[in-house]
């Protein structure tokens, strides 16, 4: 089966190539096999892309795909209030049926929106797997383990379980997930440590969110964030820090060289009062990516949304409009989500042998026209202009209009009717 | 001609109301007559607005509508070299065509996202005036008044005929506007500051935009900007500032209890390396409203997507969630925006006796549900949701589709070839 998207203006993000060039890709099967100039081969479906974007799928690289159910509901909490009073109280109540429409809700959104690949990290599995399964979504899966409860082995059983039923699933990939320092022990976090070494799977963690974390992990452990991550053995994994808003010079000159990379999570940074990553700087270390965190934090699962924060944040924090590009956002938003997952050679770019995970934008309106600096406006005003996405190879959505077999309404329906019977 | 607008979940932004209330609101011609829970009389056309948001359109209290050429162009400069070297010499080929088209276009964006009325800043007026005309917009409106180039007189002269000629147009209103303190001297301040006072308008006015303009100020003047707002007599004016995002505490203490207001433009004062405005001690002291600044800084002029930026700003910014809500938010973008434009009898809330410029907001989609906060999905994710705007009692764009006689493809080709033409 061959398909070819033709005629696009392409921002392949290959760095072997120009940013934007008019383009031809072909896809066989699950699989971009070509990508010139002009293609004039046989095939079997085009998609004509005169006069669109056509551009890599979005890798929203740390998000809680469950939490749809709490969009946009913390107005005025901080972290560790937010969590304790509402959110995990509510989340207790939560079971896999109520996980599948809170997880197929996320993937419509992010279909819609372009994002082609979520590093999810939450619980209730089966359900969400489900979802995963059903829609044919791209992601890196796991079971969130913290030992706050006492029960951290029966949730590492459940994990190891998970990850040899569902290995070989081509559209699934694992890590070992720690939720934070202040959910685990020395311990706790010492066998995740050793599980992730024995599986040859990344650690992803949420890692010094906020300033209260910071000081509750030297209360807790008597040692910095960095020497529990040593002392631990997480370090000798590839790490897949989510937030990391406060990071010291000394923990940055120690991560440069390692196989650590950070994800920015601005808009769920701002919310909860955390602050505002030092991108600028932490970029010259390690390899940061973009996460929406969930909806509850992120107030939406909208790449492009989150996206339009990265560098005005930064362009605002030094006060100088140089220190940061659309590209560099872009960067974060496609390869280098990539790269933190270990997907690198898969997806983030469009290149010949990566995986199609493929988008098409129509900037052709009255919200987005004229739009001369195409990278600029693609990052900061394509937030409602996705409208073809494919993931491997299969297209999900086309002229906006989704191609999966799911009837929205209901599925809103049953979202408000789980959500209006717990709170 | 009697409208109604049924059974829709109302913010109406009154403070004798609740914050969301089933209200029932009845139009006759241009004005709200009655805000009811249930209104049985007789009608000439009914909205139904079961299931939908209904509030005040939003008032964008600082903008440039021309500059929709101009669309998120700057990726990388400070705001000295993007004026110098970018848009003053584009703008400078600009005509009075050339800005119907441009306004025309900004007036469609606005309509489609909610904004019902604009305190423009520009030139070229009769251009803008047609659109304005033609599309029946709400606009404080001015003619830019700079020295810069020796031809300040002019551009009073052109000004008040302007004023003269239009005064009596029930849906504008107008400003002096001196451009900002480094385009205009202390003689020609002193003008405008007169001319403001003898036609009774207020003044629109950049003001403390960065940090260089306030060092500017003080080599240009020998004086900081709050005593050139004294001396050349501003200061007794009704005063819109526009940005302020620098503002130390003895202007606020100085400004409290005047009638100045502030607009806050976070993207734009982020986009060229201003910084963040300190909104959460500004609104202490003045009234404070929203804008957008012009496409160019401003990336567009969707107020919702501006409006997420308030109050995440703030949180980051203090890392503290307490300190701002969305509902704050809301505010800025309605009633105060109302009240800095001195409209606040006329427009601003849903309220018996005012004006109706109301839009309606169908939130009942995949990726703003379930939003169990209504205002704060509101304020964060609606911009894509608004599907009726009304402005003066008149329907301009229903279920999403303009009520204007506009070919938009026409449109957009027109300004591509005008700016690709220009650059």
């Amino acid at each position: 089966m061959i398909k070819i998207i033709k005629n696009g203006n392409v921002i392949t993000m290959d760095e072997e190539r120009k940013r934007i060039e008019k383009l031809d890709i072909v896809i066989k099967d699950d699989t971009i096999v070509e990508v010139t100039e002009k293609y004039d081969g046989s095939y079997d479906e085009i998609i004509d892309a005169t006069g669109k974007i056509v551009m890599p799928g979005l890798i929203n690289a740390h998000t809680h795909l469950g939490m749809s159910y709490f969009r946009a509901t913390n107005d005025n909490l901080t972290l560790q209030k937010w969590l304790n009073d509402m959110i995990w109280p509510l989340e207790d109540k939560l079971d896999d049926e109520d996980n599948y429409y809170g997880t197929l809700l996320s993937i419509i959104e992010m279909i819609k929106t372009g994002t082609t690949c979520a590093n999810d990290m939450y619980f209730n599995c089966a359900g969400a797997l489900k979802a995963l399964n059903e829609t044919k979504f791209r992601c890196m899966f796991t079971r969130t383990l913290m030992d706050s409860d006492q029960k951290g082995h029966e949730k590492i059983d459940e994990f190891i379980k998970l990850y040899e039923e569902n290995k070989y699933n081509k559209l699934l990939s694992f890590a070992v997930a720690p939720h934070a320092l202040y959910t685990c022990n020395h311990e706790y976090l010492t066998e995740c440590s050793e599980l992730a070494t024995n599986l040859n799977l990344p650690v992803h963690f949420h890692y010094c969110e906020n300033k209260a974390e910071i000081e509750g992990t030297l209360e807790q452990y008597n040692k910095s964030p960095l020497s529990v991550l040593i002392d631990t053995g997480l370090i000798n994994n590839k790490l897949i820090l989510a937030h990391a808003t406060f990071i010291d010079d000394d923990s940055l000159e120690y991560f440069k060289g390692k196989d650590v990379s950070f994800v920015h999570n601005p808009v769920s940074n701002l919310n909860l009062g955390c602050g505002i990553a030092d991108i600028v700087k932490y970029k010259k270390y390690v390899n940061v990516a973009l996460g929406t965190d969930g909806q509850g934090s992120g107030n939406n699962l909208n790449m492009f949304y989150h996206m339009s924060f990265v560098d005005l944040l930064q362009k605002g924090k030094y006060e100088d409009p140089t220190v940061f590009s659309s590209y560099d956002v872009l960067k974060m938003a496609t390869i280098n989500g990539a790269k933190a997952l270990g997907l690198e050679r898969e997806i983030g770019s469009i290149k010949s042998g990566k995986k199609a995970d493929i988008i098409m934008l129509d900037m052709n309106d009255s919200l987005t026209s004229p739009g001369t600096d195409v990278i600029t406006n693609v990052v900061h005003n394509a937030y409602n202009n996705v409208d073809m996405t494919m993931i491997n190879g299969e297209i999900l959505m086309k002229d906006k209009k989704l191609c999966l077999d799911i009837n929205e309404e209901k599925l809103i329906n049953k979202i408000k009717e789980v959500i209006y019977s717990l709170s």
